[in-house]
């Protein structure tokens, strides 16, 4: 290690959002990076992840994990190597993705390492995509939980985005017909030629219910749902006995607190004796190489395409969720970090 | 057979009802019994069976079953004994219960039938209550669908009811805290010291709430759902990760058309990994004998308790239905036919 400390940038919440987290709540700071103590080990982040999901882990309300502290680092996924050891796991050299903030350097004994990325031949931002929690996610949500069967309809809501095109790919290899559910005729083409769906409706088009249903005539047997909300309405009118509606987001739904109204719902699902079920990759944790070891090859391959939206630099990051919410981004997106 | 044609007092619908079925929308007709065809046999119905169920089948919005037509024989089951046969199958004397509709004879081919009843020594009517819909629609929903683990809490509502009643002491009998929701005291106090719940609340007191908090410490893992709405809606705050819904009835809404809105469930599904399934019997029908075989030994030997509350005289039919939504009776509602 260099005599000089090597300087940290580092996000931070400066103020708490109550909706959609917006570039004015985030300060960026530089610190020192401290010396390593016995058993921890240096990454040097280079890709940081920007996720729906944040949005979560800022906001107040009860969540499924406690809320970014005022001053603390902004929680997120990035992908790195390690530049310094005295983890004797984890030498120098190793990539690895896991919870490491958005900052140039993270220490960690090794609990916020997600996993050590092995992939050969293939980009380490795959890790924070296709090959990460957003492929996990539609993998496990899709299998586990949607089980289409060939000759079914499985719709998708995001289309476009990380997690709904795997998840469309993934049921148009099972046999299944795919109709996406996506924002505008861009990303409708998007869905049909680069990712082979059946059909792709636009939900912000006057006609949208009508559309998905001439795009959905046999009904819909499956809904992997990542908006939640009217979009949601509109596609629950129409699944099938027995039909499999999973919730892996809701990013239409500006605000939780409190809970909105909508349709109730507990009658029609008795009627078609069909299921609600949210779903979170925690619980899969266990079986994400099996995933892996699916995904990968289909990526190398070319049966699974995927779209990357990189930003460069930190000064990026502060402003990249709220774009989310607006439905502006195209592809998984990611900061790139400059190399030292 | 005698020569002068036995006379069938049928209730039939007169006028299709938009919620409640009240006792007006139906009539009664006597009309004489047809001459048996081959194959054939007819049924002396001893016991006509009111439902919560009936309420969709006479509504016009569209359903899980087609709605009964005006000056169609009342869709029910019903319970009686074969009394004349030219059909190989059904001999005289077999008691056979199925969908026999509310009147004094049947004629079918079996198509009817849904099951000959042979559990010795215990009555006839039973098969429409504990060894029927109601203890197989518990037994299943809870088994198949909630999959209580001991230790679990399982909150149901309807508690005091033909199926929640089973449904609270099969959840018992696996080690778990049973918490039902009842209306009224009376039937909160049947729920603890007949059914043998750990505890009871009256959701028709002001502090339900705050009662159903102090009785689901540990909050709820699975909740057997029998009403919607509010009640539902108060529940749903309480669930715990993994916890799962299932949908059984719906008897707290009076009307599903145009949807009642409520607080919308996805956002609090997805932060805790939950299920909201609708459960419809007839999925479990290939697997009836299976509950059956549990259930039958159960009440033969006490550890299975349930109430009949029998009405008596067809003339009682086209009133029952609408009591059943006021909360009025206390255990399975039946009506029985006078012997010739």
């Amino acid at each position: 290690m260099p005599n000089e400390p090597r300087a940290n940038r580092q996000v931070y919440l400066q103020e708490r959002p109550t909706g959609i987290p917006q570039a004015h709540h985030f300060g960026i700071r530089s610190v020192p990076v401290e010396p390593l103590q016995d058993g921890e080990f240096l990454v040097r982040n280079e890709f940081l992840s920007v996720d729906p999901a944040m949005r979560g882990w800022v906001n107040a309300a009860a969540n499924y994990s406690a809320p970014v502290g005022i001053g603390e680092v902004m929680r997120a996924f990035a992908a790195g190597r390690v530049v310094a050891s005295r983890h004797t796991g984890y030498p120098e050299g190793t990539a690895v993705m896991g919870m490491l903030g958005w900052q140039d350097y993270t220490i960690t004994d090794g609990s916020a390492i997600r996993r050590v990325v092995r992939e050969a031949g293939l980009p380490l931002s795959l890790s924070l995509g296709v090959l990460g929690l957003n492929g996990l996610t539609a993998y496990f949500a899709l299998t586990a939980c949607g089980r289409p069967e060939p000759g079914e309809t499985v719709v998708v809501s995001t289309a476009a985005g990380a997690v709904g095109s795997i998840a469309g790919q993934l049921a148009a290899g099972r046999g299944c017909r795919v109709v996406g559910i996506t924002g505008g005729a861009q990303k409708a083409a998007l869905c049909r030629d680069e990712f082979g769906f059946d059909a792709a409706v636009d939900y912000k088009t006057t006609d949208f219910e009508q559309t998905l249903a001439q795009a959905t005539p046999d009904g819909v047997d499956v809904y992997f749902d990542n908006t939640g909300g009217p979009i949601t309405d509109a596609v629950v009118r129409r699944i099938n006995r027995h039909a499999r509606i999973v919730v892996c987001g809701t990013a239409s739904v500006a605000s939780w607190d409190p809970w909105p109204a909508g349709p109730r719902i507990e009658r029609h699902l008795l009627n078609k004796a069909a299921s609600m079920q949210g779903f979170l990759a925690w619980d899969y944790e266990a079986r994400y190489q099996e995933a892996l070891d699916v995904l990968a090859p289909m990526v190398r391959e070319g049966r699974l395409r995927y779209r990357e939206e990189i930003l460069d630099g930190i000064e990026a990051a502060p402003g990249s969720i709220a774009d989310l919410y607006q439905g502006k981004n195209l592809g998984k997106r990611l900061i790139r970090l400059a190399a030292d």
